[in-house]
């Protein structure tokens, strides 16, 4: 886990990080949630709907965007205030997602940094995008 | 689960629902996402920061809703296109969370609806503010 303090965060300074989504994340997601949405769970459904099997739920993509703040940017001292996502395209369950950041301001008075946030498939395609406000902890 | 369809849907209907944020969602969410943060995990960790206790993974709250869209609005025919969060205070496991929707725009074009979403604790006070674009699904 990084420990990064306010002053040692530049901006354009960059993390990232790749995981496998896979159902066992489907499944606790569902567990957590209670979300029984048959576009997540039943192929058959997912298919007549357009799709090549059950599709993820894009709030357990968002979800990486707790490891990317609280592990890598800035780590430790990372405290969320707000986040902006937009899904571009499906993930599936089997999918390697690569979550990256970048650090595009920074507001002293508050020791707020923002971070521009990415998440990409294993074709290289973005599934998600997105911005977090991030409060840096003394 | 409901199953509103786009025309069946109102500027102005609300959906809520209550659920409980506990030490299991917090363990299955660390499990998911890898995020090891101590905030969420160490009491006298959180303490330190002026904490009563660890806090609640901010998009562990957010993951309810997930459960918003995909089961109550619209439910079934529900595909999240945007999400923008703000975070206005800590969630604790053991609180109580009344996650609250209502429609605030309709797009007829694109079959999109806005809903405008709160997250309240046991005490009424906002945990959560923001607004989701939700696609609704012939």
């Amino acid at each position: 886990m990084n420990t990064y303090t306010f002053d040692e965060i530049s901006v354009g300074q960059t993390e990232s990080f790749t995981v496998r989504l896979t159902d066992k994340e489907m499944d606790a997601f569902r567990e957590i949630t209670g979300d029984i949405n048959p576009l997540h769970k039943d192929d058959a459904y997912a298919a007549e709907k357009g799709h090549k099997s059950r599709v993820a739920f894009g709030m357990l993509t968002a979800s990486y965007l707790s490891t990317l703040a609280g592990v890598y940017m800035p780590g430790e001292r990372s405290l969320i205030q707000s986040v902006e996502i937009k899904f571009s395209q499906p993930v599936y369950p089997g999918d390697e997602l690569t979550v990256s950041g970048e650090v595009t301001e920074k507001n002293d008075t508050f020791n707020l940094i923002k971070v521009k946030v990415s998440v990409r498939n294993q074709e290289g395609k973005k599934v998600l995008k997105g911005s977090m406000q991030i409060g840096v902890m003394e």
